[in-house]
């Protein structure tokens, strides 16, 4: 039925699919996504939402390479807030409510419209892999699809078991089957799995809610948008709203303890730390009688509404009785209940950089089968997964991004080096380098590189290089720009700054506390300038976060390059530890285990101490 | 979890579950839809297409009635067309090609705007009841949900069983769980249940055939709607395409008969004998060495196809090969393979009228689950049981549509009476007065009785007078007004009718075979009368066809008269057939099985003979 031999194969539809799909067949491989049900690619799982601290990051920089989340994101957003704009620039975070449907079909549509890519609706429950290679996947009606590659983002469904109370069944979400066979088959070939845990909230009829009682949570004034393309912005948004649990109902809660899974032992596996259900909230912060519960739309115009941190999978009756006592939520009626369901993943430290797997060639994991959590985390990986499956099977340099050029860096080098015990998401303190990493400059950073790969198409490297050199022109004008006293003593009077004497260089002014471009903007050459470059709103803000943050920038970049010396000695492939007898015991088990490839990757293992490190530099040479 | 008593509850989403939800919410029923899965309300299983021939007639009488079809038909058409046009009048049929997802999508959102419908997702396994009365539902969770009355609308989900070649695996529909529980439940209460039979042919991928070697197939020039309301009328459409097995494309699909689960035993239930397989088709009209395909866009932008015409269950790679050799498809890709699904349904002769099962009193059952097929049986049912729900509880008097009344109440009576071996479709044939039962009137027919029920509301009735009015006005307007032989014999001689020596009535000339509205409205009075009155296009329809065909109306009618004197003598509940000896042992067994309502009734199950009624009309005095 399948005569031809893909390039890459999918399996998986949702945001680590869609992006593999994308990214592997804009670049030029003939690729085939299947998924076990075709109506529900792109479907967002849990909350109708993109983005947030330090994802909303990793989604502009999906953007940046050429990915389709800021896009999708952007067509289907409902509201947008730039999250931490009162601190510095480096935390400013987009996050985008979506219309779930929308959101869905612009997936559908945007993978059907991309060249390359077919479809195949069935379940994969097996790989062909001849002499350690992946060379294709079976379906359950015993189809074999030939492949050079193939990307697993099965998500929650393999092996996915729904909690609820004190009853369980197989499924991969509610209502929907699990997928079986690849563990298993995965396991027999040497990998190591594991379960994890995750949850979602009850979604209730916003019809049956009292909002007077709730604060109403709006969208941005003036709001942004996620892609660096010229994609719509909202013109008109909805209303989210906040309300809050109480002692009463968290005692309610308390009383369905005994028949939690979390509790009871049921369920073995770990949930995401900072995405906790309602229950674990209550055991671990017991001194508090109250916690945040945000209301979000699932769409323009459903009536449908995602109870945003009341995650649980108490038994059903719980949940309701509990919810009732909500402030605002006296007479909620529900549309579904939550529900906690576990998984099988597998310890990414069996991966390469590159995504593919160390013990199958050509094989690559993306998404929740690597531990993580989070629509963003898993989109990116994705992308990642679906370039560099691109890339070797056209015997092509492997793309990896480094710790300070990109969250997504960040992600994979975590993953992949440390592990991880529990669904893993990102944040901004995983950055070492999170001044460089922000959502401001995404492009600058990445969009010529997904340029080079031919990912990133002409018109995104145009719009890029236009913005890149009208902030450094603006830059170098306020470097080269005198002003008089007259003119910008009253600026610095009414924010409390010491007056100057005598003329001095804009730039120096502008980089001080609270010197805003606004206040810049009222100097007539200023003003002047902007008008006559016709520079738009992303070139102001460019300029302003390099100039104002330039010394916090400087220094990051240095001690990135320090670091990025140690990147640059590499450790041959198949190193021995075991003939270092003057590592640690637990250095060399973890060393040899993980098999860094630099030894910048070797010190960030965690046992891994910078004596051994030495011992390492002493030994390749330096 | 659910502290309210509800009105009715139904259980699926689909056609019928739909239309219930809507009819019995819409007068005044506190109503839940309990579905396994909220994203897929309204769901089209099968072809993206509502209406055709009789079935078309359905949706126009749903809508006349209050019913959401046409109005979801409309708002998610791509391509419009009225079949039969070239035939009279009973034989003209709406058919539109429908956007899949937007149906489904504008279904759901219908439903959410519907006063009193609430939501909940999960699978319902079992009914309470108490005193052979249901008072609820239970899930498979264990909730139970109470309810006044509870309709049925399962589909293809209950046990449902998918076949493709030799495999086969349990499945409500490709990709989505069966459900279970209730036809045990049923069975042990004293219902007959028997299963049956449909299936579906591939999804393939738009992208992959070659159009230019079929032929097009174009929406008409000048669509027109289902909704008797203000929906929008197309103005831009989607073509179709038509092409056809061949005596090759045949001998394919027979190497993979052995293997063929409706050849070697393993389907024992009857598919639908109007809408067969490829395989079915080869096999019954072996003589025949082409068949015609037609195929379908499934939405405006959407690359996937739906191939009307080649529903199979063969393997796979039968399917595959044997399409590849199909004019147009030489390189088709498949999205997903046709397969067949075996359901379980109960005989519907353990209905009454209303839908209402004779065993368990305020239990309806409506769609699939009475063994009927397609989009538009299953709806209007739906729409039944819904309205006689709200009723029975309100104790009003039950809805019943007559057999001249409604192709819903041929539908209905045909199901009870008669009962079904096969997948029961609507055919004009079914009807004995579809002269009386046309698209253009199903308003006339219909909405003053929706308006009584409080289904239909005051726009929709305004709109009908209004429609009723003008057009009995213009026909009286032909009645009393006469024409010179002058002005009238140029248009006779056009079409080589005899001319007229005096004026004559043009109510008579027009009546004359061959003239048409197009030829009237030449003549100036007619012109002036219909610019001064603002006739629109419906109108002059109306009165075109009323005046055109009042002879075969007027008889019809007066046929159905004498019909409904019959319906007027009514049996007795529980009658014991078995006094009346000279009744024939096959009558008395089918008529005490069936307990007919009415000697009209009993007329009609098959094995009742004109001498049984006799019989029957002596002993009731008659």
């Amino acid at each position: 039925m399948f005569d031809e031999i893909y390039d890459v194969i999918v399996v998986g539809g949702g945001h680590a699919g869609a992006e593999a799909t994308a990214a592997a067949a804009n670049m030029g491989s003939k690729t085939l996504l299947v998924t076990m049900n075709l109506q529900t690619i792109g479907q967002m799982s849990c909350n109708p939402a993109m983005g947030g601290i330090a994802k909303g990051q990793i989604v502009r920089e999906i953007d940046a390479l050429g990915g389709y989340s800021g896009i999708i994101t952007d067509k289907s957003a409902i509201q947008f807030k730039m999250l931490n704009k009162s601190k510095g620039p480096a935390m400013w975070s987009p996050r985008a409510q979506s219309d779930r449907m929308r959101f869905a079909e612009e997936w559908r549509l945007a993978l059907e419209r991309t060249p390359n890519v077919d479809f195949y609706q069935e379940m994969v429950n097996g790989l062909l892999i001849e002499d350690n290679k992946v060379v294709g996947v079976k379906t359950s009606l015993g189809i074999e699809i030939k492949a050079k590659s193939v990307v697993l983002t099965n998500g929650t469904f393999l092996n996915g078991l729904i909690h609820i109370g004190e009853k369980q069944f197989g499924g991969g979400r509610a209502g929907e089957k699990a997928a079986t066979g690849i563990t298993e088959q995965l396991v027999q070939l040497g990998f190591e799995s594991g379960r994890m845990k995750t949850g979602t909230p009850p979604r209730v009829d916003g019809r049956s809610l009292d909002y007077s009682k709730m604060i109403v949570q709006p969208g941005d004034e003036n709001p942004e948008k996620f892609s660096y393309l010229n994609t719509p912005i909202l013109t008109k948004q909805r209303d989210c709203h906040m309300t809050h649990t109480s002692a009463l109902v968290h005692d309610l809660l308390r009383e369905g303890f005994d028949r939690s899974p979390m509790f009871n032992g049921r369920i073995k596996s770990i949930g995401p730390r900072y995405c906790p259900s309602i229950e674990d909230k209550i055991n671990r912060f017991a001194d508090k009688d109250s916690h945040q519960m945000f209301i979000e739309p699932e769409g323009w115009d459903t009536v449908e509404v995602y109870v945003n941190g009341f995650s649980t999978s108490l038994p059903e009756d719980v949940q309701f009785k509990a919810l009732r006592s909500v402030k605002g939520f006296e007479k909620v009626k529900f549309f579904r209940p939550g529900y906690a369901i576990e998984y099988d993943y597998f310890p990414p430290t069996q991966l390469k950089h590159t995504l593919e797997t160390k013990i199958v060639d050509n094989l690559y994991f993306a998404g929740q089968i690597n531990g993580t959590t989070g629509y963003e985390e898993a989109a990116s990986q994705g992308l990642m997964a679906g370039i560099n499956a691109h890339l070797k099977i056209n015997e092509k340099d492997p793309f990896i991004l480094k710790r300070d050029e990109a969250y997504i860096g960040v992600l994979i080098d975590d993953l992949i080096t440390k592990g991880t015990e529990e669904p893993y998401r990102m944040f901004t303190s995983r950055a070492e380098y999170r001044t460089l990493l922000r959502q401001d400059n995404a492009d600058l950073r990445l969009t010529p590189k997904g340029y080079k790969l031919g990912l990133a198409k002409e018109n995104r490297m145009k719009r890029m290089e236009e913005k890149m050199q009208k902030s450094e022109a603006f830059i170098e004008f306020f470097k080269q720009t005198s002003v008089l006293p007259e003119d910008m003593n009253p600026i610095l009077d009414t924010i409390k700054s010491s007056p100057i004497r005598q003329s001095d260089k804009m730039f120096k002014l502008f980089s001080r506390p609270k010197v805003t471009m606004n206040h810049m903007m009222t100097l007539n050459p200023v003003l002047e300038y902007v008008e006559e470059n016709q520079l738009d709103q992303e070139v102001l803000e460019q300029a302003e976060v390099q100039v104002k943050y330039s010394g916090y920038i400087e220094k990051e970049k240095l001690n990135a390059d320090k670091l990025n010396r140690l990147e640059a000695v590499r450790i041959p492939d198949g190193f021995d530890y075991k003939i270092l007898k003057s590592l640690s015991f637990e250095a060399r088990e973890k060393l040899s285990a993980i098999q860094p490839v630099t030894i910048s990757q070797a010190s960030r293992i965690s046992g891994v101490t910078p004596s051994d490190i030495s011992v390492l530099l002493v030994h390749l040479g330096r």
